[in-house]
């Protein structure tokens, strides 16, 4: 690979065309200037092979046409998914992504901000769960799924309208005794709004219902240890579960089989999120789903519209309950 | 969010710093200066928000420190699982990433890679399926899992020793009459190997083998058409399956499922990629598994290294078989 090559300038570019080096600039830049000029100097570049530099010209307008998407990881399908849309969307709009992943360490993650603002780009979407994050006011940001302070617009799943769904079909399908089971982060979020929804729509409706939470560091052990207590005589207590990600549903639906107990026909689960097998084939489960798409569509529309004051502090998007075979429909 | 605030120029540093403007060029360039005018060149930099314009700096350099991955999506697992690795080694080693998904369409692709080499990135690492993608020589360039001309360095796993791994293991668990079924590209890849390694090793041992490859456009029904005519009195025909994907096993495991034949006990099925449930929980099925990692590493190494006197033109990297229950072991 010959990266040594010597790149043509825009003096070359004005050489070859003959003409001066300023028509060759308004050209490379979009300004008015004579058709016949133009054309020439447009196949002069095209001859040498000159490529615009656009970090020259990025430098000149000082905006980058760049957005840094910050996220934990992509091996999460919820983040892959997000991060797929978020580029889709920005390459729509002439903006390229720049991309930095964090494993969710609260120092890298300062640092991938800290990082973007040097390359100055034009704004942020981040994924973030750090609540001490120090982001410079200055730079556009957004941040998907969790509300971090008044002033940075946050674009989630209508997380409430998405507990009281869950709910409402696990009701429908005929279930009668409900309950709630989260491995959650100790860091609030929007989707704790999920258990709030539910608990909601069961006080509403006044059905039986239980909430078993558990945080990050206990894990899913914690959840298997509740459920095998809550099995007696080969019988779950519980003849519907709202399970608070995908991720947990599947975990519970296996032990709950692995147990002996039917999925759907002794127990019916609902997950959140909508993820599917392969990142597009079947949903895991029966499950609400996060409209990623219209996420990550907002998301992009705040961060290049760069609108202040009409830049909403949250935005939640409505979900929908989608059959995956955990339920009875 | 206030995006025109002002940003402090290298000028209002030396004017807080009481030092010349040359004085805090050589610091934030990392010139050798005395540390007593370093530390206050810092602490200016500090009180004041400076922040390090790399657009300026990439373009004295003509070093952006930036990798484009130019990849077809990131809803595939495969193609976030490579995007996240590659991203995370970049990091490591203070290189950006720049994404750019193109959805396997040959125009985006080109338009792609042009928008990377006028970005003046230091290398692309690319998934294509173009055969006629237009590359400028003068920007380093790696491909992943697929061999495009002898210019180009591709990094794939060892797809011959994974078909020879994976007819290895159906026959060690007892299978006597192997299939090997592929819902394939009429574009010639590196992943073509699998079937040659496949027909290699049973051809070496005199197990009985069969090939049916179908085409993207005929796609998965074909696959299942073929399954139906091989299912003679409730029994199919083979007892050993190898996929070419574990997307195709895992449709093709579900479809001999419907029919009512059991897995493994009637028939053992091997995928290829070794892809987990929700990118990292259990395996979908029994599977050759790529070293998505290890390829990710070596790719960046390649980019990054621009050694072109040893750089090779195909990298395979060792498979590994991964028991995922739709085997006898």
């Amino acid at each position: 690979m010959n990266v040594d090559k010597k790149q043509p300038t825009m003096k070359d570019v004005a050489l070859e065309a003959g003409v001066a080096l300023g028509t060759v600039s308004k050209v490379f830049n979009g300004l008015p200037v004579g058709d016949e000029y133009r054309i020439k100097v447009e196949k002069a570049a095209k001859k040498l092979g000159y490529q615009v530099n656009v970090y020259a010209r990025g430098l000149r307008a000082q905006k980058t046409y760049t957005i840094a998407l910050v996220f934990p990881n992509l091996s999460n399908p919820f983040y892959s998914g997000m991060a797929d849309y978020c580029c889709e969307y920005l390459n729509m709009y002439g903006y390229r992504t720049l991309l930095a992943t964090t494993s969710s360490d609260p120092a890298l993650e300062q640092k991938c901000v800290d990082m973007v603002q040097q390359n100055k780009v034009d704004g942020i979407i981040a994924i973030t769960y750090n609540p001490d994050l120090e982001i410079n006011e200055s730079i556009p940001f957004v941040i998907i799924d969790r509300k971090f302070d008044s002033n940075i617009p946050c674009v989630s799943s209508d997380n409430f309208a998405g507990g009281e769904l869950a709910a409402e079909k696990l009701v429908e399908n005929g279930c009668k005794n409900l309950i709630f089971l989260s491995v959650s982060s100790h860091v609030p979020g929007e989707a704790d709004k999920r258990m709030s929804g539910f608990i909601n729509y069961c006080e509403k409706n006044r059905i039986a219902h239980t909430e078993h939470v558990v945080f990050d560091e206990e894990g899913i052990e914690a959840i298997y240890a509740f459920i095998d207590k809550s099995i007696k005589k080969g019988k779950f207590s519980f003849d519907g579960i709202f399970c608070n990600t995908d991720l947990t549903a599947v975990r519970v639906i296996k032990h709950l089989k692995d147990k002996g107990i039917s999925i759907p026909q002794d127990v019916q689960v609902i997950g959140y999120d909508g993820i599917k097998n392969f990142g597009f084939e079947d949903y895991y489960c029966s499950t609400i789903r996060q409209p990623l798409k219209e996420m990550a569509m907002t998301a992009v529309d705040i961060i290049i519209g760069n609108n202040s004051s009409s830049t909403p502090s949250l935005v939640c998007l409505p979900v929908t309950y989608c059959y995956g075979g955990t339920t009875r429909k």
